[in-house]
């Protein structure tokens, strides 16, 4: 459900141009003043730079690999969102009511699942800290939008409609109490999956281990051109160069990757993943509605079939 | 259930033929000018080549743990998807109807087994963007067949035609009401296996990793030649394409296991696993029917046994 | 729901100033006697430094990868408690009652939900090894505060008490048996997020980890001048310094992320997490009391809508 | 529940014996070639073997966690089926009846809890590809073993019978409907089991990883006297056959525990916990129905005792 | 719960005594015959012994993880055991009788309550092949001690005695459908939680992986002395036994946690944590009775309370 989206490397590039100059500009420096021979030592590059790039690598594969953790599991929180958006509308539709009322319990039905496709804008605006009331005035009767407007956590608001909506169907008599509990069980995996995502959204990835990381690489490239030089001359500018920035564009890479909430390209496709379900469930929701009136012209038919 | 199928090392090799051309070409140009004496300079190998070496390796190994994870998550669902068919046909056969109508419910169950054949083959075509309708016309009633061709998403629509089925058989008494709960999880679970897969689908892995393991691999190999023809000669060319190529044949397969559902010789075999469940289920139900004959004979005797 | 916290760098550079300084003496004191000539022997860095920082950089992967999952964990655990609360009191406020009785049941509703809050109070100052009393005494009734004081484990004490009001309740016909199983096993979630939270607390990470990663550290650093004051010179001070400096920091992070309970810098925020908490839970709290009266206006015509 | 198993080292030298002959032989030929002044070049050891030694080594962790990731699973699924068949024995014997008709039951229950032994038995023939026939005649009745030498699945076949024996208890009134979901639900947990042993089975570890490891290994082994015999002259003979053997044998190490079904000493011992269910399930059993006579005793005043 | 226990460093290194003696012979004695010009060869560090010190350190790194998670694993079972204890024991007070007759079924809950501290007793004690029968006897009644004494596997038997008692509560009114399967559940997650420590106890970790370390670091061993004692002379024995006993020292370690159920001092402490469980649930139960005494004199008010 999400995106094949290719992450612009324009635009990752860019994040690291400054880094880089300012690579170019001490690998030139040094490089030039070794080569007019304003000073003159060499560090072998067996020793320092093998180690700190021993360490290096460890720590970005560290780094990479939790980063890649939390990214990934955006995606799985989202793609349960989707699962129990469809559970959800396929047991609105096949609980609520029988075969002998089908046609009146639409109006509910109707509240039902919209008010769920607009959880999904909800909570996708309420992370990416926007504006949630604007996607989702067109899908809420009016009395709901005034209720939701009242409350801080749009979403948690919508969640609590639902559960009243259900409790006062089971009071009515059109959801058994089985299937309360069964509605009640879905509503509390999509309360699950908001929780985790506010939780992967509001907690930092420990900042020291971004400062140690930054400072190792530092340190590297400073020692760098020292152990080039020796062996390449002005060659050893562009290796620098290249290298460094590898090194700076891996930790960059693993920086976007864990927060996947920040609206940036590598993001977790919210608003597209909400508009699927969207269209999801109101197909669902649609057919529903020209099945009831098929059914009745078949209903008879069927029922003699069963219970014959 | 799934095949053991040989990866054609063909198929694979010639996925890096090009790039390995390339190497040789790279590889012999260098050499051949070197030992011409049309340049001159050394690059000690335990410097920048075992410093790429490692941020090489690591890289890889990070890489080809999420695509085998990626890999193996799809085997999982497609496992679980085996292990739910199953259950949902013995649930099907055993709780539907008893022992004094054993016969008259025979149509609804044949139409719930072999519609989950169905969706077993109906996902495998849509997850490989192929004709969903194929396979799925001679397991389908006619009017379930112009049901789903109404929907995109077909699959989602024969889980929905499930649910209405099993509603159905609960308002007519054929089911009671924790069966009907134990048949509506088996079928959350079948949506949440579909929506795992469509994730791993949809999801692509983030392009920028490729992107610097293959500038990592490139710069490796680029500065490779300059290590080693020093100490080798032109023993030198057949190394630098063994090693360039070992580096590039991981990262392709990386790139090929991270891609589970693409209808590439490394994919899960989920045409297999859908014949091998229709199989499966088949017998369950053809079984079932000639039980109900022979019990008719028993049934006697066995009620006695246990209410005496 | 966590904050966006910045650990004070100043707070961790605290941490290892001793040791920090006690590199720079031996660092000074090493390079200083050799460039006087008081002893003279070389170690190739390519040799016992370079397995040593192998090693260390092995295990120190493996010890950050151990701290970061406890202190993942926890936030997990703690993730887990906001969502299991919200549950909870959107369950206390549906399943309660019913629309005819919507008033009287206030103050059984105002009393759990309240319990709930003390409840992360609690848990949060016992896991603290601080009072547990201060925070709760507003929220409980008096015999409710008498009651929890003669217990050593108050959110264990307090979880009690809902089981009995809940069971209560049942017994009364407020909630029907369903309803009960429901609330039981949100309670028993609890009861495991609580169990976590100390286990997490009183499991020690094995000393024995952090004693051998520390000599390996010390006996990298005691080598390390000897490979560097031959080709630095004094500038061999610095460069000992700064990597033995990251090293350690290195350790000290994990050491510190292992221990999410103990009330430091980059401690789970557990005060602020209850207190977002108690804010959601009160605004649903309140807001349900207000959508009460807003009901009786309203009930009839809903019910209405529903029945006909 | 597994065995405490040695594996016999001798078996798995044998596994490797050819490979180190062939290495030795290469070893030799290559050093006494250069002794004899035959050919004269060195490979200095810090480059080309490093480099090799440090992919070699990345894979080779990489493949490792693997192999013990599926025979840790392997172990896991055998144990949950233990757990799984103990729960099920105790279920039936505490569910089906009631004190006063403890002895009418009992050939029901005999046959319930025989079948499931027998299901541990053929499930282990058929994972090893065995005769699933010859240990559970023994314990099933003439008609079920008629019955499930028509399948193609024996266990399956079993699980079935299971399914359709407590469904017929339930029509009966031995069972109420919520004991019957959650027999169900403990025969569910023994499909997915069943069918997680048939993943791992058929699910062949990517061959194409294998071969790159080999080639490595291979690539180094070649290499690798090039740069010892340099220094010390025939010693190198045994280093290259120790290093050469050990990563061998690492890696045979790794194959071996990948497939944990295949009837080797590494093997999941499958029989052994097949045998031990039996014992204790058996033990179960009988101990009921001599608990059943003394019940019979004692029935009497504990009934007094709890309903007075 | 567990407790925070610090692992005597001298038990450790008295495990590595001998090792670390005997690498102390081999390095003294490989020192001086060479200072005493026995004989004559060096091995260039960045050689053989960097080699074998990457591989050494990835397969420790393996072995520590596997080691680690099984450790954790153990934790994690007992910890969960601390959490269904307590809930349990929640679930027995508050499920079990009514506000009408809190006194009368005391006899039960304290059987229910006691067996499932004496169940937590048995299971350490059979986990470390001791006596199980000293610790329960006190709180077991005559004849379940009796009955438990005829069974091999005693935990499993006070389960069976559990699974009766709540059954024949339920026969007899004192509990509903309901409460049986969740207290069954409950059961069947002891049950789980007891499978899993033995399956950790009794499956090995692959005993030649451990042999392939040994053989690692013992030829690391062999060939460090000469590299080192060109170096460093005299100097290079107490860095061979540094680092050769820190190696070995880390497989130990490893080797201590992969088997946590042991009786050794980094043993998961079972004995601690079932007599904390002891003291919860008594204090949890005496509470309980005191508390029925004041609901006597309360029940008037508070059940006006609610109904009015």
């Amino acid at each position: 459900m999400l995106l094949k989206n290719n992450i612009p490397i324009g635009y990752v590039l860019g994040k690291v141009k400054y880094d880089s100059a300012l690579v170019a500009i001490y690998a030139i420096v040094v490089t030039v003043s070794h080569q007019l021979n304003i000073f003159n030592f060499d560090i072998p590059i067996g020793g320092v730079p093998a180690i700190l790039g021993t360490v290096i690598s460890l720590l970005l594969a560290f780094r990479s690999n939790q980063a890649y953790d939390r990214w990934w599991e955006a995606r799985i929180v989202w793609g349960a969102i989707v699962n129990d958006s469809r559970s959800f509308a396929r047991q609105v539709i096949t609980f609520i009511g029988n075969l002998y009322d089908s046609g009146s319990t639409g109006e509910l039905k109707e509240r039902l699942i919209k008010r769920q496709i607009a959880w999904n804008y909800a909570l996708t605006k309420s992370l990416r800290k926007q504006d949630p009331y604007k996607d989702i005035k067109r899908l809420l009767s009016e009395s709901d939008f005034e209720f939701v407007k009242a409350y801080d956590n749009v979403p948690n608001a919508l969640l609590k409609l639902q559960g009243m909506d259900i409790n006062r169907a089971t009071n009515e008599g059109l959801l058994n109490q089985f299937q309360q509990i069964e509605l009640e069980r879905t509503l509390m995996k999509l309360t699950d999956s908001m929780g985790k995502c506010e939780r992967i959204k509001s907690t930092v990835f420990p900042e020291t281990y971004t400062l140690y990381i930054r400072l190792a690489i530092y340190l590297f490239i400073t020692v760098l051109p020292f152990s080039l030089f020796g062996l390449f001359g002005y060659i050893s500018i562009p290796l620098v160069i290249a290298i460094g920035t590898l090194f700076l564009l891996i930790e960059k890479m693993a920086v976007h990757l864990q927060d996947p909430f920040e609206n940036k390209p590598t993001d977790t496709p919210m608003s597209t993943i909400s508009a699927k379900i969207e269209r999801d469930l109101m197909q669902m929701w649609l057919d529903d509605r020209m099945e009831d009136q098929r059914d009745e012209a078949k209903n008879a038919d069927r029922k003699m079939f069963y219970i014959l």
